[in-house]
């Protein structure tokens, strides 16, 4: 399975703030509990420069990137063009996508851009909508309609997910300072046990243990009943 | 003003899919309506390298890059350190922000770390809770709390921001590939009106209109009206 992933969503109206982007925080959802650490989630607008630096940004980073958004037919579509740029490649016509889409479309100059993908992608076809989607390098591309995104990540999500993290969620009547000392001993000694603390609003906090490892999850929990919690 | 700007956003929390990133969404709503163009929005974990890393890559595309979450009293709160790290400076008492939270908070261990700024740091009071806020270099440094975060970016945006982009939504009972044509000869023809384009479900297209003229926004629907659609 894949140990580290980035998401990359491309769109301007992601940018403006128009639109909550939802597609990075599914993915992510999905992917974590695959057991996939995320390292990065990046929106860019559609420019072909800033898409393909940001490709470059999270190959020094990651195993796979997963990007969204961009493969429609219009003029503003240009993560095709983007990756190709990226990856260094030609963009040409798909055969595999010609043969999925030009039965149901017709062979007219916007079913003809959709096919038009990086020399040697793999296909993902789109059972919903449309533009298919494509893998090329470690490099997966899915539209950005959310039903079409998600449906096509389901037929692909098995090649790079595996077993997920174990993890539980704490809520305490406490500032964080009152527990601060208590966190930082247990992150100290179960260093394969991912600690996060998150504060809410008033005197309520919350914690986040994860591990592969069930049993050092309730370790912990033991440490931080003899520490006084009440968990 | 400023023209470009980038969101980093910081936690594992946001990684995993437990939490929608509505910090960024609310400043780049704040700083789109303000003026300022968004080329990038990143989150990315609870860890300095990774950090580092980002911050070094938004200061090759922005102006400005405003960063949020990390800057609590524990163990997992590095990026005071990480953006001390990523400057190059050494993270010190900071006197202004000792003499804002010693008085209500005491001088214990933890207030001391969220007044350990990055030397040169510009203080940004938090009026809703105890971590500071800082400005160093071009980077904007707030707390991932919104409510704090929401508060203390009020106290400041007024440095960042100036005449808004104009903006009109359309939505038309339309195919994406139905108008493509009619969209990409606008874009040619306006090329200071920013034109997107976004497939709803089924039959309905949403245009999102854009430009710091409002005339030549008439002018693109005018242009839409001549070709036949009903805007």
């Amino acid at each position: 399975m894949v140990k580290t992933a980035a998401i990359i969503t491309i769109g301007d109206e992601l940018l403006s703030g128009d639109v909550v982007n939802t597609n990075a925080t599914w993915i992510a959802k999905r992917l974590y509990e695959g057991g996939v650490s995320i390292r990065l989630i990046a929106t860019v607008g559609d420019e072909i420069e800033d898409i393909s630096r940001l490709i470059h940004f999270c190959r020094d980073l990651v195993e796979w990137i997963f990007v969204t958004g961009g493969l429609g037919p219009t003029h503003d579509d240009i993560t095709r063009e983007a990756i190709a740029y990226a990856t260094g490649r030609k963009l040409t016509q798909n055969e595999e996508a010609q043969a999925l889409l030009i039965p149901r479309f017709g062979d007219g100059k916007y079913t003809l851009k959709l096919t038009e993908l990086p020399e040697g992608s793999e296909v993902i076809d789109n059972p919903v909508g449309a533009a298919p989607g494509f893998i090329v390098d470690n490099i997966v591309v899915l539209p950005g309609v959310p039903a079409e995104m998600e449906a096509m990540f389901d037929l692909i999500v098995d090649r790079f997910t595996g077993k997920a993290p174990d993890v539980r969620w704490l809520t305490l009547p406490k500032y964080e300072v009152e527990v601060a000392d208590i966190l930082s001993e247990a992150s100290r000694l179960f260093p394969d046990v991912k600690i996060g603390s998150y504060p809410q609003w008033g005197e309520k906090l919350k914690i986040r243990l994860s591990s592969m490892n069930p049993k050092r999850l309730d370790e912990v929990l033991e440490y931080f009943r003899k520490e006084g919690l009440d968990v």
